[in-house]
């Protein structure tokens, strides 16, 4: 399958769709995930068009660990999360419904089950306030 | 929590365990997972002792990608899979049961859904088959 340059993520590179925007570096893009599995979950993308993580250059792939690992350690410390669950999911029998190689950082706190994946629109305004917290973890 | 250096990944860097090795490169070691969620479900660790991505140095986290991404697509390839998790989890609440930092990857086959992670020994035999058929792809 080719890459589909009007997926959303490929919107939010070009600007064409709004994002909460947490990082944003030479290869790579975070910002938050609008339908998020726990509170904090951010993303973290390649600016490279890529649809997997098998079909993505190793300098993308090296750029995202290390941007992820960063977003990693704000969340941890803006929301006082249990746990971290870093999850990247290539293919829709994987899981992955939006078609830009993307890896996820999702929090996980004492007795809160998991939000199913992609599945409900978030609070916009918590999710804002959120990105504002990991925000000023980053600096 | 300290790290723990008798966890049994830590065991497996030092050869005090066995492992169906899949590829090992100076900052990293790739082998099967014995309780498979899948099969051909694999672990790429870093050498460096760190429980977690977060605990983990970039060079460690950036050589792990590589090999995951590398790991990734030979398993795409042996086992003909349908789509790949990559999956790395950080704290017992997010599921980590061996406290040495590692990333899985999970292949993802049509109408089949994943065994439950860390909860039953897999058939060593059959473990052993795909380990051979991935390194094959790995050259």
């Amino acid at each position: 399958m080719a890459y589909d340059d009007q997926n959303p993520f490929a919107k939010i590179l070009r600007g064409e769709l709004p994002c909460f925007k947490l990082w944003e570096d030479e290869h790579t893009l975070s910002f938050m995930d609008i339908m998020p599995q726990s509170d904090g979950h951010a993303l973290i993308i390649p600016k490279e068009p890529a649809q997997t993580i098998m079909a993505l250059s190793e300098a993308s792939a090296m750029a995202c660990i290390r941007t992820t690992q960063r977003i990693a350690r704000a969340v941890e410390k803006a929301m006082q999360c249990a746990g971290i669950q870093v999850v990247q999911l290539n293919g829709p029998i994987a899981g992955q419904t939006v078609f830009h190689a993307h890896f996820h950082v999702i929090p996980r706190y004492v007795q809160q089950p998991l939000a199913m994946h992609a599945a409900q629109m978030g609070d916009m305004q918590k999710i804002k306030g959120h990105a504002e917290r990991i925000v000023a973890a980053l600096s």
